[in-house]
């Protein structure tokens, strides 16, 4: 007798958007930071949650985070826990991380191996595929097939691993894997192995965060790490007559390395939809300042052991952000990764990956410390410029103010995607 | 002039029932847990304690907790805090532990003990019986008489103090009363004196503690201390060919040792009441494995002076549950008491007590930590599976899951009567 | 383009006043303590700060607290950050500490000293008059001038700093300044320097912070330092037999210190109008016992240099009382003001500053001990009471007690006033 689901919640998921919500998404002024109510309101955060967090593709890790059968990972979207696991197949599976019978979280740590799964509670015994094959106590008529793990879609693409919590995921995945997959498949994620991985949380928004992440006007005075390598003038600079010689110079750099990287074999050229699908995304390869292998302390690579086949060390940085919680810099010698996930209307969970070759010897071929120095740094840096937002959107004196139409171009983008989603979110309802 | 009450609040008590709660208690699914909002609502919570915590007869503690004239202790539940203190004709009586005047808290101790009861903030002062006996600078037409300390209903069955904050509290009491004090009284609780307390909080719904607390399915493969005592037979069990032989010899003993206990004046047969009454209970007299003894890490007695008139130490375990929040074991040598009060819909306070005879010596009759090693261990066990269980009820891949019919049985009773009796409040509105 | 104001906010900050909380407000009942909603309520909280702590001049500070030019200082008033500052010109100036861009927090300290106000996300730079001075990247058509800081109103009494943040602030300051200024003037506050400074949190609503500053009923049994010099007559005393006597001396003492003081140029007449107009306030200036000095834990001075033109160390207390939010007590040789802010419905920020004559030398003339002594030890026995009378307010027991009518009857104006105010916020709506 298969289970009817609840038809009733006490706070259903979706469905009842109000109308002051609708009237923020109505009201939205292109060029400018979103209202208030965005970044502080229990109503828009779980809107956020259900539109936008369990509707569309969220980058949640690394392959190299599970590299055998019987490894697994649990990610936490929500109040929900993902599984995610390899079986013994080598494919990878997700499933929610639930017991059929009493509801027990079955994994307990972030990360781990196991043969089968087992309930702590009641020692429900599941595969890795998912199937309840032991359970005592429940009588003849009870049907374990009715019983095995509810699974989630997930996605690899080239190593970086995506899931959806929606029945029906967006449909666009695939062309975007088919776009961006030439770009990350010389860097060979899947070759690697997770060299460090470090958690903060940001007392403020989500979108804050990921505003933050998309522009670098307040880079030059704030992250002395990030700017040893990175180019001033490559994340959006107002031309003028003080810096027009710089500026042709930098777009002549671009396009000497682009020439020479994609002789390599290495697409480098910028694809731009970050407000344009359902899964938006960008990526771009852009060349580095100083030494120009990574993003370090000096601009030189950090593992000696580089990715994949490269032999040159300066390749730059591979850029890739994804809607509406991710980005990536792929470098010859390493990858790091963000995943943002929103913890409440003012908490954000930052999740930093680095990632080396996997027989790069820690100690001989790298550091973990110089591997992370930077990006530690800058993550804490941003941290600070979140909360300071967060407080600032509190006070009744903040108006959405406008956007640099230089350098705050992405931070639009990301906005206009955000309230594009939403609208279509609370148009469809459940 | 006598105070007119007011008559708006801004949160109201009850009479308020959603629409949603009502469904969800209409949607009940016999034989499997409850819905997810039932252990994660705010406005179930809310209705918990005003439906159950407020109308029903409450365990809060044990007699030999105020054995002297002025001796007090204070509980709290929800938001009122009760004294309960012996006054000096030895009666027990309980009070709202607030002041007349302008509402101060007047005890602040858990326990401790006075002379009369003294307002700490303008020093109005109450006797024993709840009489305001001084107030100072309240002019000539101030009636002291009008502002006595407001009474609690307060039951000692045996010496387990139950109190019910409702106007009429439930008239059923006296039944249970005359029902389970032959069970009690041979260990005479009141002769006893508290050897420990210990408060743990458990991030869970308090549901999921007495869910937990309703079954020993989970028994054999989380408490390898408690086991030492128990029948694995004793608490359900799937009957089957391998194991047919097993149970047919744990009933031939509980068959011999009921003979033998009621023969010496310890009634023992079981009682089943935990959903066919208001307020629920059931009891059975228990035969413990090994030395047969006690609930210690070697099933001998924690305690070399038995209780009462003992001079048998393998009496088995008298079990007693009562319906919202308590079990007890009354061994040979020894109660253990468990008193469950929610916190929220996600933090619990369960409060265990150990009793001894009043005239045992701590360190030549017992020790603390052989007396509460098996229910320390076995708390911190439940502890973590009821925040198993939280957080899995948190996911939105829970659904309700079957319940077994061998071992889970009390545990259905004890949802079936939480359900009904939410069902009489929301009926009865306030 | 100027910007327009958002039409929605998801919570809206006045106007929708509900029914519960007008009834809550029709239904006082004189003469006795608030109903329990307006100490727990979340709704109440927010109504409160918007028709109370946004609509009326509330004491935030002292002007010694910014002696030079780019001194600042950051208070917050609910979510409001306000940024006072000393501009080049010796002017104090108020402003929301909100960048104009993205909404940055700007000066993140609660004092310090700067030349412009930068913000620290992307450099946006306003001088010490608020206006927009420099801004990167912001393209030929951004119009810096509009947008400068946004002002917050600012009166300086006497060196007392009090804010408003309402457009339209109550006008009935003036009046206030007229007749209180006479008497604080010649205690040359603008003349002092701050001593020291103290935060303490009360795990309480902001009223009963206030109601227990409104009377002294409590001094006698719970402030053993403060009432070594307050004569116990001098906060309201029931008048009988066994103290006729001692009233009486206490009056004649009254009598003949007004005359002194009068007759040095230092007015001491009570002025009452705590509930009688929309900017509540009260003074009098009352003989201390014993050496009569100051309130020290002897009552002699604190500080051997006195302030102003002082050379009489026995001017007694003059205490200042204004709606909602703060007392001050000035004496011979020193000042210390109080200014409450609520946190929350059950959370309150009391505030205590002491200044002494800015020529007093810290080891030579005072010590920050002997200074703090009476006020850290009351606070925090008052912060206690507070807390009790929070605990208290929470139960269902509690209902509405008598104040003495010779004790309590500046609790009564206070809370007389308070109900106004609310009614007065509720009937305008926005």
């Amino acid at each position: 007798m298969p289970h009817q689901p609840s038809i009733v919640t006490l706070q259903p998921r979706a469905g009842a958007a109000s109308a002051l919500l609708k009237a923020l998404l109505e009201q939205r002024r292109p060029g400018h930071s979103l209202d208030a109510p965005f970044y502080l309101s229990d109503e828009v955060f779980q809107a956020d949650m259900e539109y936008i967090f369990r509707r569309h593709w969220v980058f949640v890790g690394v392959a190299p985070q599970v590299p055998e059968p019987g490894d697994y990972v649990t990610v936490d979207v929500g109040a929900d826990s993902v599984l995610i696991v390899r079986d013994d197949d080598m494919n990878l599976r997700a499933f929610h991380n639930v017991c059929r019978h009493r509801g027990s979280r079955l994994c307990q740590e972030h990360q781990g191996s196991l043969g089968n799964i087992v309930c702590p509670y009641h020692q429900w015994t599941y595969d890795l595929e998912g199937r309840l094959i032991h359970a005592d106590h429940m009588g003849q008529a009870f049907l374990r097939d009715q019983h095995g793990l509810k699974k989630v879609h997930l996605r690899n693409l080239e190593g970086l691993l995506f899931i959806c919590l929606a029945d029906e995921p967006p449909a666009d995945f695939d062309e975007m894997a088919q776009r961006l997959g030439p770009y990350l498949a010389p860097h060979r994620l899947e070759d690697c192995k997770v060299a460090a991985q470090v958690d903060i949380i940001e007392k403020g928004n989500w979108k804050f965060t990921l505003e933050n992440n998309r522009e670098c006007y307040h880079c030059v005075s704030n992250h002395p790490e990030l700017t040893v390598s990175l180019y001033e003038h490559g994340f959006g600079y107002q031309p003028g007559p003080q810096n027009a010689e710089g500026l042709a110079r930098f777009e002549q750099i671009v396009k000497e390395r682009h020439a020479r990287w994609e002789a390599m074999g290495l697409p480098s050229a910028q694809i731009e939809e970050l407000d344009s699908r359902i899964t938006g995304f960008r990526t771009i390869r852009l060349p580095l300042d100083r030494a120009g292998q990574s993003q370090t302390l000096n601009a030189e690579v950090a593992c000696r052991k580089l990715l994949g086949d490269f032999s040159d060390k300066a390749l730059g940085g591979l850029s890739v952000w994804t809607q509406p919680n991710s980005w990536h810099h792929f470098m010859s010698d390493h990858v790091v990764s963000f995943s943002t996930i929103p913890l409440g209307p003012d908490r954000t969970l930052v999740r930093t990956t680095w990632c080396v070759h996997k027989d790069a010897v820690e100690g001989v071929d790298y550091t973990v410390e110089n591997l992370t120095a930077v990006w530690n740094a800058t993550n804490d840096q941003d941290r600070h410029l979140v909360e300071l937002a967060q407080a600032g959107a509190a006070s009744s004196a903040y108006e959405p103010g406008p956007y640099s139409p230089y350098t705050e171009a992405l931070v639009e983008a990301f906005c206009t995607w955000y309230v594009d989603r939403m609208r279509a979110g609370v148009s469809a309802g459940r």
